[in-house]
C-alpha cells in the first residue's frame, strides 16, 4: 500500500542530451507529485522484430548515460540485460536489472542476474500464466536475492496482439514481490506493422489508470518527446509532453485507492 | 461524464420476497452514495450448461416480480429475452430489455426488442470484438429506437475462462452509446465445473475498479445474500453483503475520475 | 471408421436453378467417389454481421427448394433452424436439422430440434472447449433423440479469427457421436471486412484433408459456382469446380486412414 | 514435396546407453519407411519450468555423444543452442544447429548460428504469427547461409495451453523454407503441473497425421523408453515402442499427399 513508483525513460538510449531532456522533464514531475521515479533506458535492443530495426548504442555508451543521469539527477536506474554476461557488468552502473519477457523463463539468466545483488525486474512472458511466475522468481530468490519485481506487459491473444488480464496484478502480488505494469508495451501490436510492432498509444492512459485502480506497486512507462521518429515502439511510446497530465490523474487515483485500502 | 450507474440483482429470480431483500438492501447503498440503480433480474436461464442447471421462475411469475419491486422502490429495471415474442410483453413490466451476449448478433432479436421502444443493453458476445458491436447497435438503431447500451462481458480466451480487455471500452464508447462493465460475469470460468460455469468472485472488485478508473457509464454486478447456495452463477456473484463496501470504492474512484475528465 | 461423408451447398439458398446447377455437380462427384452426400443450404441467414447483409428466401421457398432437390436428386437434405418454432417445420421438409454456432446452448432449441425425431447437426459454439459438447447433446438426447452430429467450425482466437483445434474432433468423438469437421467456416475471419466476415478459402483444402487424416465422420464444405458474388460467405466458400478435385485427395486419405486403423 | 524426414531423439540426452538405444530402434524403422533421420537430443534444458527441472548433461558430454551417434549410425544430428558462444562449439559436432522458441527472436543468438554455415532449424515462438517467421529467416539468411527450417511447435492459447494452427504450414512455406511441424511440444500443457509443464501425448499421432496430410518436410517427434520417467517433457514424448506403428501411417498419407500433388 505505499504509492506507486514510476519505471520511465525512452525504449533505447539514444544519447545523452537525449536522456537528458527526458529525464530533467521526468524528475519535475514526479518531484511535484511525489512519485519516486526510476530511470529506464535499453543499451541494446536484441530481438527487433527485423534485422533492419535499430540495434541501439552498446553497451559501454548505454551504461556511461545511464551512470551519468543517476548522478545529475539522482534516481535510480534500470536497464534490460540479454545474456548472463552482461548481468554483473550492468549492475555496476544501474540499480536494477531487468530480464526481458521472451528471456523470463531462461534459468542461467535469471541466476546470473540475481548473484549481482541488484533488484531484478522480470517481465511476465506473453506466454506465460500469471500464477506461473513464481517458479520464476524462486529461480532469482536461490541466488539468496530477493529484491525481485514482477511486471505484466500483457500476454497474447490471437496474433499480432496482446491483451492485459488485470486479474494477473493480484495473482502475481500473491507471491510477495512487488508488481508492475508495464502500461507501454501492453498496447503494442507485436509485428503488426510488417518488420516492425505497432501499437495504439491512446489505450496507455487508460490501461496505466486501470493497473492503478486494481492497485500495483509501480508502472512502467516508455515516454519519448517525438515518438513518431523513435528508432523503436514509437506507435505505443506516451509523448513526453503528455506525461505530466496523464500521471497527475494517476496519482489522485492511486492515492485514493491506496487510502481505502488502510 | 455522468456519475456511473448501478445495475444489479440476482441472476435468477427466486421469488418476490428474496428479490425485496436484494432490492431494499441495494437501494439503500445507492441512495446513500447517489447511484442510479437499476434492479435486474432473469426470469429463465435458457442457455445453461447443461439439462441440470435450474431454468427459473417464468416469464409470467418473473415479470410480475419485477413489476412489484420498480413500484415498491421506484428503481427502474431491467431483464434478458431470449426470443423475438417476448420482446413486447416483457417491455410492458420493465425499463431495459437485455439481450444476451450469445444472442448479440441474432437480427430478429435485436429488431423485436427494439421496435418496443424500451431501452436495450446489449452484451457483446465472447466471440466479438469490440469494433464490431457498433453493427450491433446499428440493427437496433434502425427501428428509430436509439436508446442503447453496450456492455463488455469479457471475451472468449483460451477454454473455459474468459479475458477482460480494458481497450473495449473507450472502444465501444465511440459508437456514441453508453458503455456498461459487467464485473460478474466477466470473472465467469464457462463449463469450468463440467456440467456448469465456475468463476472467481474475489476479481470482481479488482476488475469493477478497473472498469471505473478506465472510464464507463455503469456497471453491471450481480449480487445475492447466499451466492453458494445460489441456484445459477454463485461462483461469480458478489455477496450482498460486500456490496456496500465496493461501492463506496467505486463511487470515489468515479467522482475522481470524472471529474479529472470535466 | 466408416467413409467419411460430405454436407454440401450453398451458404445460403438462392433458387431452385441455383440449387440444382449445385446439387448435380455434387451428386455427379459423389457417385463417381463413393462418397455419402447431404444437401445443405440455408433459408434465413440470422445473424448475420450487418443488418445491410442478405437474409435469404425465407422459410417457405427454401425448405419447397430443399424437398425438391432431395426428390429429383435422392440425397438426404441439411438446413439450419433458428427458434423452437422453426423445429418441426422445417423436420418436414429436410432428414437432419442443423444448430447454428452461437445458438448451440439454447435449451429450448435444442429440445426442440430434438424432439423432431430428425437427426440435429449442432455446431460447437466458438466460444466453447469441445469437452463442453457433451453437456450440449445431452439436452437434445434427454429427448429421447440420439441422432446427434457435433460440428467443429472453429474456435474463437484473438478477435476476428478463428482457428481450428483438430484435438477437437477426437475429444469430442469421445461422446460416442459422429463428428463433422466444417472446413469453410473454421477458415472465416469474422466480421473481418467491417459489415461482412471475410475468410480464406485458400485453407480449406489443406485443413479438410487434415481433418479426414486425424479421422472424422464427415466434411462440412459450403460451395457456390461463383463464390465472390454470392450473398453470404463467399470469401470462405469453395468454387463448385474445385470440388471434384479436392474431395478426390480427400477420399483417398480417409480409405487410407480408415484402412490403416482396421 | 519429397517424402517427410524425420527429426527424432529424446528430449534430453541421458547418456550415451540411451542415446544408442533410442538412435538403434529409429534407425531401424526409418530405414525399413525409407524416411530420412535426423537424431536429435538436448545438453542443456535452459528454460525449465522451475529450478527442481533436471538441466542436462552440459555440452561437453551432450555433443560427444550425439557425435558417436552419427558415427556409429550414420545419421545427422541436431541439438539446440541457447547462446551465441555456443553456436560454433555445437557446430562442430552436430549437423543442425536449433533455436528455441523463447529465443527466436534474438537477433545475436540468429546471426551466431547462421554464421557456423550449420543448418538452422528455428522453433516459432509461441507468442509469433506463422507470416512473422520470415523476419526471422531473414535475419539468418543475412549471414549469407540460407539452409534454414522453420517449425511449428503450438501457439500460445490462452493460460497453459497451445494450439496448432495448420495454416502455419503452408504460411510459412510461402518463405520458400522447409516446414517442420513438432508433433510432441504441441501438445504440451506449459507449466501444466506446477512446477513443470504437462502434455497429452494421446494427441501426437493424430496432430502428426494432420501435418502429413496439410504438407510439411519433415516432423519432430521426441520419443522415449520410458517416457513417464523421462527427466523432462515425458508427458508430452511418445514411447518408442509406439513409433513404428506410427511412422508407418504417417508415411502412408505423406505417399499419398505427395503423389497427389505431383
Amino acid at each position: 500500500t505505499a504509492p506507486f513508483a514510476l519505471i520511465a525513460g525512452p525504449c533505447q538510449l539514444e544519447g545523452l542530451g537525449h536522456s537528458r531532456q527526458i529525464a530533467e522533464t521526468l524528475v519535475g514531475i514526479c518531484s511535484d507529485l511525489a512519485i519516486p521515479l526510476v530511470f529506464k533506458g535499453s543499451f541494446d535492443k536484441a530481438n527487433r522484430s527485423s534485422l533492419s530495426g535499430k540495434r541501439g548504442l552498446g553497451i559501454d555508451e548505454g551504461l556511461s548515460i545511464l551512470s551519468k543521469i543517476s548522478t545529475e539527477f539522482g534516481c535510480p536506474t534500470l536497464t534490460d540485460v540479454h545474456s548472463a554476461q552482461q548481468c554483473p557488468v550492468a549492475a555496476e552502473a544501474v540499480d536494477i536489472l531487468q530480464i526481458p519477457a521472451f528471456l523470463c523463463r531462461q534459468t542461467d539468466l535469471l541466476l546470473a542476474a540475481g548473484e549481482t545483488g541488484a533488484a531484478i525486474n522480470v517481465k511476465k512472458g506473453q506466454f506465460l500464466a500469471p500464477w506461473d511466475m513464481g517458479n520464476v522468481a524462486d529461480k532469482i530468490a536461490s541466488t539468496g536475492n530477493d529484491r525481485i519485481l514482477l511486471t505484466d506487459r500483457g500476454t497474447s491473444f490471437g496474433y499480432n496482439m496482446l491483451v492485459s488480464d488485470f486479474r494477473s496484478l493480484p495473482i502475481m502480488a500473491d507471491t510477495g514481490y512487488p508488481v508492475v505494469f508495464d502500461a507501454t508495451h501492453s498496447v503494442q501490436l507485436p509485428g503488426g506493422q510488417g518488420t516492425s510492432s505497432g501499437g495504439k498509444r491512446e489505450f496507455v492512459p487508460p490501461l496505466a489508470r486501470a493497473a492503478i485502480a486494481v492497485g500495483c506497486a509501480a508502472l512502467f512507462i516508455e515516454t519519448h518527446p517525438d515518438p513518431d521518429n523513435a528508432p523503436s515502439d514509437g506507435p505505443n511510446m506516451m509523448p513526453l509532453d503528455q506525461m505530466a497530465a496523464m500521471l497527475k490523474r494517476l496519482k489522485a487515483i492511486d492515492n485514493l485507492t491506496k487510502a481505502e485500502v488502510s
